[in-house]
């Protein structure tokens, strides 16, 4: 089923996966200020979408995301708009991290400034063994303040720091043992590893999964008295859905737990 | 001298350092209600025990710990009943942290869910290479929320949270990668390991190791410029003491320092 | 050009790059009061110093530096004075943090306790393929806290545990595959690694770097949304600099950039 118009963002659903494809591949799939609405739109969408189960962010051609699409961004020079691009671009990316579902995001290629970002902001990655990543506005003159956010929430503080000053590209290696992605594979099997990753996720309680992802980013940021609290709260309602009820049955009774949704 | 009577929770003291043995291996030492409880109770003695070094938490069996007592969990439904295992869960958790010495998880088999919390919330853990780790609460419908306080605070953000959408186990020398345990080795090595790190801890000033654990975990929420206001008065209050004195002279007269307790 | 007149801390300054050399081989450039003071004038001077560009800090001798001076330490038996030296000391880490450039540490042999601080507060450090790293302070009684602070955000909890419990010396190996430092390379290779990232550096728009270093380690200490906010107000203002757009016109125009300043 396809649900999606916009030309510039692909919208796909199936078996409650939705799939978010960046298509400017001229463009190198840049963050444009109409790619951004796209996206910002979609995701008011999906929030409202009970049947939601996952999200995967792709990209046509031969890169992932080269960030902002600089010859608009230069067009516009006034502070207002730059405030109101840049805003826009971290609603998008904090609306990733609050959809109630795991956002997969599927990389292949370059992923460059907020590109590199996008896939920081994704709660899972999964990318080419070729695929590249840097946050190279440094080399026009504009540090990747923004992207600096996700990407030092994902790895390490001196290494942020070098890409961030360099506009160094790591590879798919590297981003690997540093974090940034869970997996990097061969371009043949890029397909397969995600909808491995999906397979798992789906067969899982959606209740749970929701219960979780809300809960992982809001603890993360809590001192530990407090998030110990507050997750006892979360792991206690959770416990008094039926899906946990069921899951627990199951477990029990050694057959496998057919989840509510 | 065994001062342990406790029979599904075994306390040996031994030069100081007391071993918590988790005994319930039929049940893969799962942390039924009264597990915790005992757990509790140690950790309460111990905070008053003023000639305790170090800690050790192991298990009797093949597995470490497979977390709560499924069964037990599901034979009270209610909310009320949640909240205080779960509550009480995360006491024997931050009673871990908050002991005034090292805490260390001698870790064989299996450590899934709260176990693998436990894992985490212990400041150093040494496992088998055979051992594995897995937050699998999703398997049952139930997402381990209070085990990704612990282990969000060990292991990246993108890491944590493909293990917990997952379930899937780790093996120990991804554990020792992405550092939820120090150190991985042969099964025929773990006592010989984890006693080498009992000796390393044994040879320091008792003083200086309270001082230090209490300062570790509370200077790490703080921001950078109350951290170091905050580390700076404990290290001066440090060397106040005759550990320090001793230390620095023993040092300068290149002999073996000795400490007061 | 030589700026520097302090025997104990040799200052030179060539196209924009101040050199902090550390220089009391005899005493393995311990953190003597007197180095503290002359680090902290220098950088005040530094502070103010619009011509900037980029900070390394290396030493004399077979020792990076050996951490505080035990012997001046011991002479002085006052909590008052512990605490003036160990604020004093916080003073230079944090005044490392706030210089509006990139500090590289530059390490050779030894980087211990106050020493292995140093390279943690850094923002970039490159090593020999044989220094060592350790924060040994617990061998004389003392707690290496401050050293905490700044260990415990450059690398993972457990780790930096393990280091301040057991004193033990990591590798450079070690040291780079867990976030310490940078990169590490064969001695004879030392300074062409550190000039690549320095001419990197010195590529840049000095106006964008400034901005990026100030907005990096404060955002880190903000929660997701206000630090989003934060970044892109900063990246906003960044955009309007001269060299921003000069900078995307450059790209555009496929021609090299030409800074302001």
């Amino acid at each position: 089923m396809n649900t999606g118009t916009h030309p510039i963002l692909q919208t796909t659903k199936n078996n409650g996966v939705v799939t978010l494809r960046l298509n400017r591949p001229g463009q190198f799939n840049a963050l444009s200020e109409a790619m951004l609405q796209a996206l910002l739109e979609q995701l008011e969408l999906l929030h409202q979408d009970d049947s939601l189960r996952c999200v995967v962010i792709e990209s046509t051609g031969r890169a992932f995301c080269a960030g902002h699409d600089l010859k608009e961004m230069r067009s516009q020079p006034s502070l207002t708009y730059y405030r109101y691009l840049f805003a826009k671009c971290g609603k998008v990316m904090q609306g990733i991290q609050s959809l109630p579902v795991p956002v997969i995001a599927k990389v292949q290629g370059i992923a460059t400034a907020a590109g590199c970002q996008l896939v920081a902001a994704c709660d899972l990655a999964i990318c080419t063994d070729s695929a590249k990543f840097a946050v190279s506005g440094i080399n026009v003159g504009l540090f990747c303040s923004t992207p600096a956010v996700a990407l030092s929430r994902n790895i390490s503080s001196k290494r942020a720091f070098e890409m961030l000053v360099t506009a160094r590209f790591i590879d798919a290696a590297k981003a690997r043992d540093w974090g940034l992605v869970n997996d990097a594979v061969p371009e043949a099997q890029l397909d397969e590893r995600v909808d491995a990753l999906l397979t798992d996720i789906l067969s899982k309680s959606p209740t749970a999964i929701r219960y979780g992802k809300q809960m992982f980013y809001k603890q993360k940021q809590m001192a530990l008295a407090d998030a110990y609290d507050y997750a006892a709260d979360v792991m206690a309602r959770n416990m008094m859905e039926e899906d946990a009820m069921e899951g627990i049955d199951a477990f029990l009774e050694k057959r496998v737990a057919i989840w509510k949704d």
